[in-house]
């Protein structure tokens, strides 16, 4: 028996509720990307209704707006990020990185017992 | 508005399939607390066959029996951990302990824009 222990990490923030956390960071990541909250919704499954449930509850607990309406440009026109939403995106995909690349850093020293377990099955 | 970010780290560890996590973790916890998988279950409003399936899951993943009966003794026989077990919610809860504590310290420097947000609109 050969099996590796790996780990999982999901990061929500709360204010005085849950204000980020995986679901919005894909959404808006989408929203980048289709330059469209329906498009964006539609892309990963969701109802738009959802989204926008998940989106304006997100703003009210974070007190700022995520999302813009754009005109015209060269997408023309549609959802965008605001300044604030894109600095929020960095800095919680930066966060969930660090944390993912200490935790696993950590796994060998925390779990060696199981390797050992492991070997002596053999 | 002063509102200050927290966050909830959830960890979830796999070998081939998801092995380990906090419903396993409260389960076992609540095993040693009361002796028996039946009572475990029934105190986190868990029906008992969802408490053994998630136990007999865990513990092909991960390769080794979390429970074994006891007879007699002080407790008067039922459900104990066993010693792998044991080892195994130590190794998770410290290891959880210590990611939520490095996660503490990141958050000021990842999310300082946001405390400066919020003086701004002041």
């Amino acid at each position: 028996m050969d099996r590796q222990l790996n780990a999982k990490i999901s990061v929500r923030l709360f204010t005085d509720e849950k204000c980020f956390g995986p679901g919005i960071a894909s959404l808006l990541r989408r929203v980048k990307k289709y330059h469209s909250l329906r498009s964006a919704a539609a892309s990963m499954g969701m109802a738009y209704s959802k989204a926008w449930t998940i989106l304006k509850s997100c703003e009210e607990h974070l007190g700022f707006k995520l999302l813009h309406s754009t005109v015209g440009g060269k997408n023309g026109g549609g959802a965008a990020l605001t300044e604030n939403a894109e600095m929020m995106l960095t800095a919680y995909d930066e966060y969930c990185a660090q944390i993912k690349a200490y935790a696993d850093n950590l796994m060998e020293e925390k779990f060696s017992f199981y390797q050992t377990l492991q070997s002596n099955e053999e």
